[in-house]
């Protein structure tokens, strides 16, 4: 085998895109600019104040005092896997409420941590309701209930603020999906009892991705703390790492220096907005797009009311082609949107307008590309009507309507 | 809770550091550069060549045609668990050969997926005889063995080009890890017969922590597929992983795209340089790094003929504190070493000469500094020795010898 070979790959040279996807989004300049910062060492005095700051600044993002709260160093998949196996033991019983990709995953995790898994099913784009929820926790009584709270796959928004109260009345522990919602939906960790979280740093904190927040409740650490068995996985038991993140700093592993960089300023960014101001802003930016979407025709796939801001699913219009839509829109304007997941492969667009990429110029940019791409396909509507539709809806205000254009018709 | 402190970390602001421990190292700004390149989305066809690209430079960084090689998206330690729980079934027999802290920790970790452990143990800063590894085998009859190529612990090198041979006698799988190995030393997968191999992307490759690459032989595969159980760990499992780094492109978890780039980025400098240029460069600068450490009287902690050339652990003076001299050179040159690990704490410093930072002026540099460090803590030798002695070896050539200075009297 030839070391060094002729024929080696060249400098990277990528063209640009603008990542409207289900994430990663495009990542900040500052983001950038940190993460082009030489390395500390992992166990540097100045790493460890950045370790304490971030860990800060983290709990402030979740809204929780919570003591064991910190980035695993893995991508938010690591997260959920974290979450799961240091809550469940062998034989432990949970219910996964499975309304789309991510809460079949989190099932199949439990099942390979031991966990006595009940499914809890709704169609895909529904959330349920606390009192379906509630007989799941009577028939069942699990040791951990895990819910999506955001879910990518189908842009479904679910409620969980009351469900920590519900889980707590029978002695269940409540397990947050809050991948796509950290930075984008409010959170309130502490106020809501939620017992544990992962998120990661691609979607609403806008680095990219590598890292997953957790968190686990006091209660949460309790049932840790009574475990008969050890954690399955060294690298993701949080007694170990809480050693190392608290004050003990016990080495464990060696922190992902760059990436702690990048997801500090990630939450500076946030912080510095302000949470509240984070929110309403997602909230505005997905009004126009909504409103510019219905302008062109185009349906959610999340129930009404139950869609999340930062992760429009819409139903690709029988007739076009979902490929040669996202083909043409990466190669034509560089812009990604996302195909379906799972179930929804082929039926569903997503489109994220996460973090950072929560801007009326994104907003703008994907409903005019995207027209060009539906008149391509011979998927007819008015000239303009998406780009018209969210720019009187940033003028004026009220709910997303498709009025300001005529509607489309059937493809012909 | 105020989401919108005014007491917000500022930005990143650090002081230079040159890091000579045992890892991270410094990165180099290629690397760096790469970093700062925008992300692509992890399904982007140009994302997916670099992947290829990717692969395809670490299959002969590795010396290997292994299919299954790829970057675990996690750090080192994630690599070890991930070579563990996929050839480990609950109650396999599994030998672990231990001479320093990894060792330990692989043990650690074998036990936790449900591995009936033996322990070959021998001194730190020993290696193991391959008439002894033997002997272990017929005895046990183990599934795996694993044993540490580069110690970090102790810098100690333990040769293994004829274990896998002598493994596969014994129908057992080799598993070596070369975490602080890859990118300084020769390693050949292919002709030295290992089944499971893990490293870093911080040590010889120059990059940021929070990569793993890992490679699993056609024997370690096919020991995979025979499995009767699923891995425990569904973030690790490389079953599902290939489907991901391979043709299909099944989605399994969002890659850390910067993270690529960056290992993209090492690995071009890595086979521009050449294997064998790297790895006689690390040698030549272990060889002046030791002649100057020799003559400030200091001595290796690994035996003779078995030292790392990138990691030099040696053996601090009766008298002279651990502590204030790391903290000197912190503080004062905003040089880091490392500190002892596990048995050895208190007890060696541990200099690294890793990838990029194998260089003549990182050896002048830290063995000036260090002298000062040294005569401050009245341990005394002649003026210079250290440069001297390196420079020395440098203009000439031969063994390192102490030599070329007077030897250092006791501390007084």
């Amino acid at each position: 085998m030839n070391d060094k070979s002729t024929a080696l790959p060249g400098q990277l040279n990528i063209s640009p895109r603008l990542l409207l996807g289900p994430g990663p989004g495009d990542v900040h300049q500052r983001v950038l600019t940190a993460m082009a910062t030489p390395l500390l060492g992992h166990l540097d005095p100045q790493f460890l104040t950045i370790m304490n700051e971030t860990q800060e600044m983290l709990r402030l993002a979740f809204q929780t005092k919570n003591l064991l709260t910190f980035p695993i160093s893995a991508t938010g998949m690591a997260g959920m896997e974290s979450c799961v196996v240091n809550l469940i033991e062998p034989g432990d019983r949970m219910v996964v409420c499975i309304n789309g990709f991510f809460g079949g995953r989190i099932a199949e995790i439990a099942e390979r941590a031991g966990a006595v898994v009940t499914r809890l099913e709704a169609p895909w784009g529904q959330v349920f309701e606390p009192n379906v929820i509630r007989d799941f926790l009577k028939k069942v009584r699990p040791k951990v209930l895990a819910i999506v709270q955001a879910e990518t796959s189908t842009g479904a928004w679910q409620p969980v603020e009351e469900l920590g109260k519900l889980c707590h009345e029978f002695d269940a522990l409540l397990l947050v999906d809050a991948v796509t919602a950290l930075g984008c939906v409010p959170l309130h960790l502490d106020a809501w009892e939620i017992d544990a979280v992962y998120s990661c740093s691609q979607k609403g904190l806008s680095c990219p991705p590598g890292l997953s927040p957790v968190s686990f409740s006091k209660r949460a650490v309790e049932a840790i703390n009574r475990r008969k068995t050890k954690v399955q996985s060294w690298y993701l038991d949080v007694t170990l790492l809480q050693k190392y993140w608290g004050a003990e700093r016990f080495y464990h592993h060696t922190a992902p220096i760059t990436m702690i960089y990048a997801i500090r300023e990630g939450l500076r960014l946030l912080l510095e907005e302000g949470l509240e101001a984070r929110w309403t802003r997602h909230m505005r930016n997905y009004r126009a797009l909504k409103a510019g979407l219905l302008a062109l025709g185009l349906e959610y796939s999340a129930a009404g009311g139950h869609q999340l801001p930062q992760l429009n699913a819409v139903k690709i219009p029988a007739g076009v082609d979902d490929v040669s839509v996202r083909k043409h829109l990466l190669s034509e304007f560089g812009i990604e949107i996302g195909g379906g997941l799972g179930d929804f492969k082929g039926k569903v667009w997503r489109i994220g307008l996460m973090g950072h990429n929560s801007r009326p110029n994104c907003v703008l940019e994907v409903l005019a590309a995207l027209e060009q791409c539906l008149q391509n396909q011979r998927y007819v509507f008015e000239a303009g009507g998406g780009v018209a539709a969210a720019n009187y809806q940033y003028n004026g205000s009220g709910e997303p309507q498709a009025t300001a254009c005529t509607s489309p018709t059937a493809p012909r």
